[in-house]
């Protein structure tokens, strides 16, 4: 599992650490505990909880973990889970207010990183494009610190076909680009912002392309008052969602998501 | 200069790679440019650049830049920069409206996209206490992009005395806190965080110790609409000093930073 066509093909990722683990569980995500037996005594509680759930839980003799993973240090606990059965169907359906879409990120660490703050801003979704990194590579769940577990993430999408799915979902499609005709406190101060969105982000090097630009109905600039030429990807994402959630919370408060996790996302 | 012991002696610190050699040069930061033989002529342009301001040139022998530093691939050119000249107390006497001060920040990446987003957003000086990572280490170099010639960065410094030295210059003080009891949007509709402010960051892990957090005037948390229980450090700051800043600005627009590179913070 730490080569993205045996991921893919057997719909199956790890998550490692206690942090994740936990989260894996409560999303009702994982097929196989392994604990590794030198630590067992500090992961009572994971071995408990997976228990109850009906999860088997192997035992591993030290050293094992490490070999199945990247990490010099798994930190003792290691979940096979399966991929979320998810469609990009269902995600429009549920009439989402704020969908996050990568068009081509490619730094494992940066698409977990992106799919943590879209889930601490509250995004519905997270959706990657073919040209995207496996957000179920181990450095992306490892970044996301257990955010993989708590909105759907759908991966191999076409930028035009869900760009124009979310528009026919009511969304506007925005774009981060910082050659972008608006800028973002401009459409803080307009109100266009508390309306829902579907934000497009770039690669980290070079951006959006000209044509993914295309698709959106506004193209967004972060403004930056100093000497640097640009903001890091997580940077950008982070501005733009925090500025559009407090918008979007600001005109119609929420307390619960369309789509929450353990509600039925991952078939048992 | 790969070790912090020795750029502290030094007063030396190493920049490689283009787009970093050429912001040094810009900053009239650079003390001798090492070029690798084999790649001269992608770099004509800074070796004339460099010439033309008496910085020393110097030919390398393919390979010997990988020996002397930590890139597998150091792109061909390689800067040796002297440390800035700048006082903390100079800071202050310019009168600055928006500084940032890491308390804690312990990994080198993130040292330098914080220092990223406080240049992006205008800030005006990045601080570092004496617990922080050096920002001169290579990889926080190269994660600045830059940033780390464009606006004063000082270490070594007390938290106490430089919130206190910080209201004498007539700034609020506010930290960024997953606990605190203020959330950075009401600030921003009370108009508050339109005044002139330092910003206390944490450290990536365990964020402000309750003695930092008690230096603040405020402690300022994040709103998160979602599941995830925190940002990461430069995500937080990129909001706090994004939010801060738009605010500063729409109140009072400025065009030029009291302090800025090349105007003698570099002494020849």
């Amino acid at each position: 599992l730490l080569r993205r066509k045996d991921r893919e093909r057997s719909r199956r990722f790890l998550a490692e650490g206690p942090q994740a683990v936990r989260e894996a569980i409560g999303a009702a995500a994982v097929e196989v505990l392994l604990v590794d037996e030198a630590t067992r005594e500090r992961h009572v509680d994971l071995i408990e909880a997976a228990l109850a759930r009906g999860i088997e839980v192997g035992a591993a003799r030290s050293g094992e973990l490490a070999d199945l993973t990247e990490t010099v240090t798994p930190q003792g606990v290691l979940a096979v889970c399966r991929f979320p059965e998810v469609s990009e169907s269902a995600v429009w359906a549920q009439r989402p207010r704020l969908v996050v879409a990568c068009a081509d990120v490619r730094d494992p660490g940066n698409a977990g990183t992106v799919l943590r703050c879209a889930d601490a801003f509250g995004a519905d979704a997270v959706l990657l494009s073919r040209a995207s990194v496996d957000p179920y590579n181990p450095k992306a769940v490892r970044a996301s610190v257990g955010s993989v577990f708590h909105l759907p993430v759908i991966t191999g999408l076409d930028l035009g076909a869900l760009t124009s799915a979310a528009r026919g979902a009511g969304l506007q499609v925005l774009a981060a680009d910082g050659a972008g005709e608006a800028e973002l406190p401009e459409l803080e101060r307009s109100g266009s912002l508390s309306r829902p969105a579907l934000w497009l982000f770039g690669n980290e090097a070079w951006g959006l392309s000209p044509d993914v630009a295309a698709l959106a109905d506004v193209r967004v600039r972060v403004p930056l008052y100093g000497a640097a030429e640009s903001l890091n990807l997580a940077a950008a994402a982070a501005v733009c969602l925090y500025a559009t959630a407090t918008a979007q919370q600001e005109a119609a408060p929420r307390t619960a998501k369309p789509v929450a996790p353990g509600d039925g996302r991952y078939l048992d």
